[in-house]
């Protein structure tokens, strides 16, 4: 069986690549609304893949926001059900003078794919496809029910997949999820991710004068929204890197001894992780270790800020307008409603004087999620991740957001097997993204694996 | 003879505004390399005004950047020499979106006219060309030797015109410049402006990591090039308003007692000036009043500042770098190079941790510049303004910077009389730049009255 499998994954690699390309080509930028047509050209073609390996009541499931796409095969009867999750939607390319070649026109090289998407999410999502397909293909049936459900905005925050799983709860039901999203740690050792952070999302404008001032005439005499703004964002954290605002950490659940002992077990340098990264020095909350500040503590980052002139050479303006975006990623217990409302406070509390901010919650905040080590699939999954790529699974955490696993859990009562073989150096969000070809070639295998074994297991409802 | 000009400015009134209007269709724009075609049809359209009206030697006068025009009428032996300035470039003209009016296509509104670079210079420089020009078509000569100098770099800080000025003393020496650019200082009277800050300026590139990082991933365990931005910038200013340079304000030489008490004595409300502005507060170095905020202090903008992502919605990135744009006004006796190199250690030296940055000065600084009120030209000067305005001209300061009264100066031995008609209220540097049509007109009859008055006064190398 496992041969067969090895070997039909062989027979159609080329085929397999030449529609993965395919898939990259569409930029499904899901936060750029000039993108919309392409993001459902992209749910079209993933649909359209459903429908051709023999799933059934293939369909866009509409929200407010972009579609999601939804297939199922449900023929297993006293097996369990498991739903997989994963996302057609990609994030914005920019700064695009960064890539080595263009992000939509998928490139091979160092066998790796280069492509906007290819690691976060569309070649994971693609893996669980052809990994059905190649069960259907071969046996003409599958060890274990599957539904499928795959969103149009994770990249914006799932702001939709609330509503939309509240409202197909029993479409969607399920034993367990099997997330094709949610890269493995690193590329040493397969690894299994226990939880991730939430996060929650804000932007300021501020504003001083009612135009730009110039800087000869006004000069010393008026607030300028760059010094202002500089000062503002100053303040969100004190010197030693920790978050100044109120409140921030006053929901956040303390780690375990033992938890922080079996985190510093893992192998783990932490100065060649900064060379990695070609940083002079690494920096965050004092007192913790950095993959603690990673993995189990919250952060707040600005992820833009500007005003003024930016052009070649100088304009002697005094702005009178500057932007920040800012997010945080939440740890349990805390609730993104609630940071976002300490954030907003602190920043008001904060305007210094001669300006004045208006700040917007970004929608879809997410809430932390967390699965105990010791669920059956967790044990299920090690197996799978040694025989097909060797050595022993570690169990990690993630730093990232993965908001569905939260809202499966709340809405479906089932946990998230995050069981992607992207992995989290791919530069995903970032130019240059790519995605390792031989673990393109292992997840094939383990996906298959996996819905084998899962389909043996007595698993209902974990 | 004065009802002669009038009336002869009246007549050719719309054939002036038509003039000026091509002159304004030019987009001049000294900062951008990709104008350099339209700085050189600002330049040629100023030459050949130049020798319509009879005026001679008209040429470019080349330099490292965009060239100055040339023109002379040496015909008055026993007169005096003076040396007309103004500049045919103009700033940017972006943000693009809050004009009201596109830029270079010049609109006549609420007896305005609006269009980039009416008011800074090309108004005020017009208007000289336009005085010169009624008294050679009425007498058929000039009443003193003038001489023609416009410069395409003033918005540039005019980096070339220090060895332009060296390199032509001869042809350049007068015994009075007469500037056309240096607005007045506000709308409800006519002003003579004595003194203008200095400036240098600097840029700003801060790096952290190699690329920009997943806040996910890595969030809150490396540096995020905006915190260390938003923290250096921040450090510039104390809480108060004052620069926290070291050694920024020991070279400034402090106001005596009588032209603080002067400057108190000038009909000038704060209030009414901050709602103007449409500030919720004004803002600056505790210990004076704004008119000597902005005439005799100096300051530390920073007029540009970006990184990140900018766009529509979120991008949840580490951004790994950032950049800002900082200018200075100096006044006497501060050095531009001196205080440049200040600012730049202060930043070396507050770098926060994991950071790196690299500061370059612009070209082109330039030096604080004074005339003593008791200047003869400053009596005739408002004398002149009076018989065409009515009223009372006062004597103020600028704050903003004439880089060529101090070249002048420095150079050829001669003050610069500021005689422009432009008001320093007209958005020059901002959206909607204008000029209003009632100082054009005022301004045409001024210029002409000036020149008879310095015809007729011994003034030699004052």
């Amino acid at each position: 069986m496992k041969g067969e499998l090895a070997q039909y994954f062989q027979e159609h690699r080329s085929r397999h690549l030449a529609e993965l390309v395919e898939f990259l080509r569409i930029p499904s930028v899901s936060t750029l609304s000039a993108h919309r047509p392409d993001m459902l050209a992209a749910a079209h073609w993933v649909a359209e893949q459903l429908s051709r390996f023999g799933m059934e009541a293939v369909r866009l499931l509409e929200t407010a926001g972009h579609p999601a796409v939804y297939g199922e095969w449900l023929h297993a009867p006293g097996r369990p059900t498991i739903l997989i999750y994963g996302h057609y939607d990609v994030q914005p390319p920019d700064p695009l003078e960064k890539w080595v070649s263009p992000p939509f026109e998928p490139d091979f090289r160092e066998n790796r794919i280069y492509a906007r998407g290819v690691s976060d999410d569309k070649g994971p999502l693609f893996q669980a496809l052809k990994a059905v397909e190649a069960l259907m293909v071969l046996h003409g049936e599958l060890p274990l029910n599957v539904k499928f459900l795959f969103e149009g905005e994770e990249e914006v925050g799932s702001p939709n997949l609330p509503p939309l799983v509240a409202a197909h709860r029993d479409l969607l039901a399920a034993d367990l999820v099997v997330s094709a999203d949610g890269a493995m740690w690193r590329a040493s050792e397969p690894s299994i991710t226990l939880s991730g952070r939430g996060m929650t999302a804000l932007e300021v404008d501020l504003t001083t004068a009612r135009i730009d001032l110039h800087s000869g005439r006004h000069g010393g005499a008026v607030p300028n929204a760059l010094h202002a703004m500089a000062e503002l964002i100053a303040s969100l954290h004190d010197k030693d890197g920790r978050v100044a605002v109120a409140g921030f950490y006053s929901q956040v659940r303390e780690l375990p001894v033992e938890e922080r002992a079996a985190i510093a077990a893992l192998p783990f340098n932490e100065d060649e992780y900064r060379q990695s990264l070609g940083l002079p020095a690494l920096h965050g909350e004092p007192g913790y270790t950095t993959l603690e500040r990673q993995w189990t503590r919250p952060t707040l980052d600005v992820v833009g800020m500007w005003g003024g002139f930016q052009g070649e050479g100088r304009k002697t303006v005094i702005p009178c307008e500057a932007h920040a975006k800012i997010t945080c990623r939440l740890v349990a217990d805390q609730n993104p409603d609630a940071v976002a409302a300490l954030v907003a406070e602190h920043l008001e509390r904060n305007v210094p004087d001669g300006a004045r901010i208006s700040v917007r919650r970004f929608p879809g905040g997410s809430l932390p999620y967390d699965m105990p080590a010791d669920q059956p699939v967790v044990k299920i999954a090690a197996e799978v991740l040694s025989e097909v790529m060797g050595g022993q699974a570690v169990l990690v955490r993630m730093g990232g957001t993965l908001p569905a696993a939260e809202v499966f859990q709340t809405l479906l009562g089932a946990y998230t097997l995050f069981f992607s073989f992207s992995t989290a150096d791919e530069q995903y969000h970032a130019p240059n993204e790519f995605f390792r070809l031989e673990r393109f070639d292992a997840g094939l295998r383990a996906w298959a694996h996996l819905l084998l074994k899962l389909g043996e297991s007595p698993m209902t409802n974990t």
